[in-house]
């Protein structure tokens, strides 16, 4: 028996964070019952079949009513809906959080409908794959991963505690962040790169002298790592652009300065700036190698996932 | 015994792609005899440990001396000073090609100082790892890859044959193409990807905002994805930036002009144009499984590698 157990935890949205979430929180043992409530009538069936909660609800209201915790899992443009319709449901003293990337807006959408008698404690697994839907979750998402807690001033400090140790439970390790710092660092490190992916990937597609094709068979050169973070889900990704929309348009502004400066250095044949420009980048991937936050193998372990019993 | 066999191969530089070819041609059985040069000393003592070849040259004249089949193996901007160097040493109806990830210009400094009496055939391997060095070559590291041959007109179809038979019996299969469609096609599917990876790598590290180990933390919210393109030899991309100049320029305006579109659509929250953006990509990615030029498993199967027992 885990040292944080809630009677009953309701997932708002049960894709691929909420369908993991459900996972975890049963294989744990955090939550005596799990309710779960999605918008869409087909997604919520899927739910069921999956055998993902105890009960299942079109009315996210219905789903909140006596849960403990309550975990809003919907892109971050729907934050403000969930608020206003789980409202006047909540349990007195519940403990109410997010997992969107974005936490600025989600904290200005959702706290103006929330009563004073729930802790509201912003949250956001940095966890995830290109996949999405109540198929794609997976118990073992979290694992290794950071969790980053944005609570406004003031949030009571024991539900904060106890949020900690359930994400610990997941898997994560926490930090907590101011929101606006939060909105900074993740246009950096998640942000810009499914913009900047997304954008190569359109490049490719509009090529006339290039087929589509030849993109295809020789991805392998390259172009294909790009297109894991360009097949992530639009919806999200839309809402993101649109919420955190001065960070990554400052991200944005400092990418292409950059990359003028390179392309200059590629137009006047600078080789002594490439070498440097491309000598640096090195250094902070083995970094991330030794901090756990990505597999020690080249190429992604492709060829070892391909040829398993390779010598 | 497979149908094609020469009875001396010379590599001349054995990094990645020449100490692979190494490995594959032994296992293959595709050659009598491997002599291996390359100009670092320490190098050459690596490949003698690795025990990669039958014999081993600081001078690349007297490894291709006899040799039926001479593959050129080092950064594009070399070629033009390892032709020179082979030129008087080759055997009379030698094939001699390379593996450089630009064409045009290989030719261009190579064909030069190369006899009448060899067979001139380029050609580029799409394949390969962030690693580099003897020690990151493996024999699988061709399978299911493509390898592009671009002979110029007039090219023996012999001497063309004989070597796709040989990168087939690599495990890849051959296009022909023309060397300057190949700088365009290159250009877009492998050297736009790498610069922009090192490029938004080297934003994340100058910014003052957010720190090394902020991004380092939360990398596998994208930004990881991208440090392992960014990761590649230095020398190479040095090279490919200041020999496939004009192609490169040409995409990175392409590249550009269409961010800025994106930009516009997020400075001004316009949504369904994002939505558009974000969604037509996915299908790329599709394809590219479906070719069988990327795994099938989310995340590039990283927790499938982290948790092989995963349920």
């Amino acid at each position: 028996m885990p040292d944080i157990h809630f009677e009953k935890v309701a997932l708002i949205g049960i894709g691929l964070i909420g369908s993991s979430l459900a996972r975890v929180i049963r294989r744990v043992g955090l939550a005596g019952e799990i309710a779960i409530s999605t918008r869409r009538a087909e997604t919520l069936a899927r739910a069921r079949e999956l055998r993902l909660g105890d009960s299942y609800h079109p009315d996210a209201a219905e789903a909140v009513r006596n849960a403990e915790l309550v975990i809003v899992c919907v892109p971050v443009g729907a934050s403000g809906a969930v608020a206003a319709d789980i409202a006047g449901a909540l349990l007195p003293g519940a403990i109410v959080t997010d997992v969107g990337s974005t936490k600025g807006s989600v904290i200005s959408q959702m706290q103006p409908y929330l009563p004073e008698n729930v802790h509201f404690v912003p949250g956001h697994p940095i966890a995830g794959t290109e996949h999405s839907g109540p198929d794609a979750g997976f118990a073992e998402l979290f694992e290794g991963r950071w969790c980053i807690l944005t609570p406004p001033e003031g949030t009571d400090a024991g539900a904060v505690a106890r949020l900690s140790r359930f994400w610990e439970h997941c898997g994560s390790t926490v930090d907590i962040m101011d929101p606006q710092h939060h909105d900074m660092v993740l246009a950096i490190v998640s942000h810009l790169p499914h913009i900047i992916a997304y954008n190569i990937v359109g490049t490719a597609d509009d090529l006339e002298t290039v087929t589509k094709s030849e993109v295809i068979k020789y991805s392998a050169s390259g172009f294909r790592d790009f297109t894991r973070l360009a097949a992530s889900d639009p919806t999200m990704w839309r809402d993101v652009c649109l919420h955190n929309r001065d960070a990554i348009l400052e991200m944005l502004s400092r990418f292409s300065e950059d990359l003028s400066a390179l392309q200059r250095a590629i137009r006047w044949g600078d080789g002594d700036k490439l070498f440097e420009m491309f000598t640096r980048t090195r250094e902070i991937r083995r970094s991330i190698i030794e901090a756990g936050q990505e597999i020690d193998v080249p190429d992604f372990g492709r060829h070892v996932l391909s040829h398993p019993h390779k010598d």
